[in-house]
């Protein structure tokens, strides 16, 4: 250890400190922001405005005190230690002003001042600012024609959850729920709703798998499969809910051509950024319909900053930007701009967009390019597909992972990694994060370094596999995915006889066959296109490497038959 | 998706392939790189010898068959679709040539010979190489004078378990064990013991603290309060084994001052590699002792190379080289090996140097620097600690972890990573590594993005928390070590008073405070220097931004109350 140690700038004694800052939403943002900047200049006037009067809670956390798995909805806005942060918690231990019930009305951007009025009541006050932080938040995409209802609910707020955990509760009160969208909030939702209450759960999606925006479809259907047989939910997709009709009884839906009844309706189709004040204020939006922020979190207009889940953020994978509502990223940007407005160097970089998610006993992640999030489909970009144990193969615990990577095959960076599974999804996604942030290559996944032991990991990481995939398909060892296409191939099964006895697999026609045999030029394939088939997607890339040798048309099926049979988990639908 | 795909260069048909590769050693690395050769270059002819009968299992699984968690030892050797890997397997499914049984005497690298002779009989022939690969692994470290008897067991190979399990099998045949060296192996071994088999397990290690070339001592400490009173370990440090003296009841050990008495003793005193074919060819070792190899695992003899746990690796952290042997390096190291010899670019970058374990129920973790494994004593370098839930704070199942994090404070390079406990250690130390090998700074730390939900992650990572706490050391807020030196410090206990009766702490003097108080400048501290105490080390470090305004001579205690609550388990040398 060295001795020497220098004094910061922000935090040596007598400090000049900045101008009156006012924040509109105590968010996290909002609130990571004030709390930092109380902080690091203690004389420096800090208020939060916020409209309503319970604030700071984890919506993260919502859904699992609906699933008792957090027994007290008061956890959800406690510290480590136990102190509930309230306007009282707030301006003792942190020095930060929270106006709690107050609304943000207008704003004067000439003279820097915030009209703010009683959420409850007429009371007006105008507010000056030196510089002015909009952490407003998103809210609830409401679907077409959505009645206000006792029946009918959003899911987003503190105030959403009492009335559906008090109808939970009350003995008859809820049998049937219908959720309109299969997003990651409705996924949660299905998850508390079946696994404590036991209640009817139907969803419905408008696209062709849950979780449209954060999978490929050939992932977004093992997730329905999990829904459906494991969990007991009935999932109808590429259905928009187009009527709303609630009643003394229950609720009426139309969804698709179908009509649908249920207790009540939790709409969880996503959400949108809250801009109302800052366009007011002439800030401007984004492509995506969020405010725009620099690396700086300023916003179009000086001295109006903007974090938080208000703001849009630019994708590492693909360069692009959109709307991306998260904790983790609205705390990292309240304190950049608290750095920010002290005169310090920070910045809030590109995002790789991770999300992991538990529904039921499945565990869902996703970093980078993936779904309809990013601009994918418009970028050239190949994939592979991988199915793979978690930890050690022989250790009694692990679990399955189907995993897929698609990459830009000129400039081989990897462009997005997806993973769905029993098995232990974040410490991949956490991985790929940090690579997909650093615009790693193919290249670099293969040398990926991961701490290894069997009762946590395999000896070989996953996501190296996935990338060594990678290079063997541009060395011209084909990937056809899960889902095809098809068309006029034969299959050829590598896996052993009792195992093709065990888990027959609907591909037709499939013909048997032997490693050895194709290595040997035994085995004699036919004519046209073939498609090798193993369990895991690994043995039959290698098969391919012989065959393309003696000048057979081959692919080899991502993911093997495991991919397979969780697909045919689906159950049909009943039309 | 585009469509056209380009051929690779070595898989196309007619590939010219290269000349006859020799490999001695049938492990990880050895093997790889043969399967490789073979795939990329059917026609080469690859040959790899091997000593034992036994080969291709991992032996890092080998603690979990003598705690039963791996119940069937074949298990080990088997692929995940069933097949043992033998020399048939090799053979059929892999076209390499594998001759068990058979022992690597001789080297003469002008004629490019390999002399080997049957491990059982007289048998010789000479094979002819072009290129020679060497990855003849390393093997137990012995203490002095360690007799060959039964009672006295090294734990390094298949052969080793054999006995072990026997003994431990008949009834009244085993009922205590002296492990020598409370390294990786010594640490898996007294859980496997104690936990399958309730055997009395003593464990003596030379140095202060188990672990000792992993983690630092405030971190190893902990490691032995878990032994010690959750898994009824004895364990005897700072105590060399001098005499290791077996009878036909038992052996007796000189630990230190101490005589000892077992049943059996295991040394697991480390490994080292196994180099002297390497020394006999003329092949230079580095400085760890292991084989010194470029990045393309070529050794100082033309047409001699090197992989696996023969080998050293550079550091990404310190650029040192050091002997770490892994099976993850190892197949790593094969690969590249292998496409090096088709003309392939490829390399094997330096390492992190990751690492997990299991004990009990505590999980270890470091990457980068860490304990004696590097030169980290040499460098210029500062340290922060954390204690931190691994999940939301809110969530049930939230587990503590206890976190060092060790960074040059000139070019504010994270140098290393360490963790400690119940939680998910292996996910962070995942992260860590990535970035770590890209050199990342505190900065980069302070940015990491992270797959946030309450069941798997806290809203913030640990490692960003971490970071933050060195940024604000690098501002002034200085942390205390877990282990002082406290000489004349007055703590500051911030916990309440609830907390402070339920949990009392053996640092004296330890007077009460309100960081309330401390913020508005009420409190009176008297002169002389103070330890800010709370219960994970980060509301304290905020105190000490108020407390520095004030011109109090102050630091904040590293891990707070928690990390000294978890050192207070280790248990008195009872002398």
């Amino acid at each position: 250890m060295i001795d020497e140690r220098r004094d910061g700038d922000g935090l040596s004694p007598g400090t000049v400190t900045g101008g009156k800052v006012v924040v509109v939403g105590a968010s996290a943002a909002g609130l990571t922001c004030a709390c930092r900047l109380a902080r690091l200049e203690p004389g420096r006037s800090v208020t939060v405005v916020e409209a309503r009067e319970v604030f700071s809670f984890s919506a993260c956390g919502l859904p699992y005190v609906l699933s008792g798995e957090i027994e007290d909805m008061d956890a959800l806005r406690r510290t480590n230690t136990g102190q509930v942060r309230d306007v009282e918690y707030f301006a003792t231990e942190k020095g930060v002003e929270v106006l709690a019930g107050w609304k943000a009305t207008a704003v004067d951007t000439e003279r820097r001042t915030l009209t703010v009025s009683r959420a409850r009541g007429r009371e007006t006050q105008t507010l000056q600012y030196d510089d002015l932080v909009l952490a407003t938040g998103a809210k609830a995409r409401s679907v077409e024609e959505q009645p206000r209802h006792p029946r009918v609910h959003a899911f987003h707020t503190w105030d959403d959850l009492q009335p559906l955990l008090k109808g939970l509760r009350k003995r008859g009160g809820l049998e049937s729920v219908a959720i309109v969208g299969a997003g990651l909030v409705g996924c949660e939702l299905a998850d508390a709703f079946r696994s404590l209450w036991q209640v009817e759960v139907t969803m419905v999606e408008e696209f062709g798998a849950p979780l449209p925006r954060t999978l490929d479809r050939e992932l977004g259907l093992i997730v329905q499969g999990h829904l459906e047989r494991e969990m007991g939910v009935e999932v109808i997709t590429e259905s928009e809910v187009t009527r709303v009709v609630p009643d003394d009884e229950g609720v009426t839906l139309r969804a698709g051509s179908r009509d649908l009844r249920a207790d009540v309706v939790v709409l969880a189709a996503g959400v949108k950024p809250v801009v109302e004040l800052a366009k007011s204020a002439g800030v401007a939006l984004g492509q995506s319909g969020a405010i725009s922020v620099s690396e700086q979190m300023a916003t179009t207009v000086p001295h109006v900053w903007a974090v938080g889940d208000c703001v849009e953020v630019r994708l590492a994978a693909s360069g692009g930007v959109a709307h991306m509502p998260a904790g983790s990223f609205a705390t990292r940007q309240g304190r950049v701009l608290a750095n920010v407005l002290c005169g310090r160097q920070d910045r809030f970089l590109p995002v790789a967009g991770a999300i992991v998610l538990k529904t039921g006993e499945l565990n869902v992640g996703v970093a980078g390019s993936s779904g309809d999030r990013s601009n994918l489909q418009r970028m050239a970009h190949r994939a592979v597909w991988l199915t793979t144990e978690d930890r050690a193969p022989y250790w009694p615990e692990a679990e399955l992972l189907h995993m897929k990577m698609t990459y830009d095959p000129r400039t081989r960076r990897v462009l997005g990694v997806q993973a769905v599974g029993r098995g232990n999804v974040a410490r991949r996604i956490d991985m790929a994060t940090q690579l997909i942030c650093r615009h790693a290559t193919v290249e670099d996944f293969v040398q990926i370094e991961h701490a290894y032991t069997p009762p946590f990991s395999p000896a070989t990481e996953p996501l190296a596999v996935l990338a060594r995939l990678a290079q063997n398909q541009e060395d011209g060892l084909l990937a056809s995915g899960p889902l095809g296409p098809f068309e006029g191939a034969t299959f050829v099964d590598l896996r052993d006889a009792r195992t093709r006895e065990r888990f027959p697999l609907g591909l037709d026609p499939l013909v048997p066959a032997d490693l050895a045999d194709l290595r040997e030029d035994h085995a004699t394939l036919g004519a046209g296109r073939h498609v090798i088939v193993c369990g895991h997607g690994t043995r039959s890339a290698q098969a391919l490497s012989f065959l393309r040798r003696r000048g057979v048309d081959a692919t080899y099926l991502g993911g093997g038959s495991s991919w397979q049979r969780a697909l045919a988990q689906v159950k049909e639908p009943n039309t």
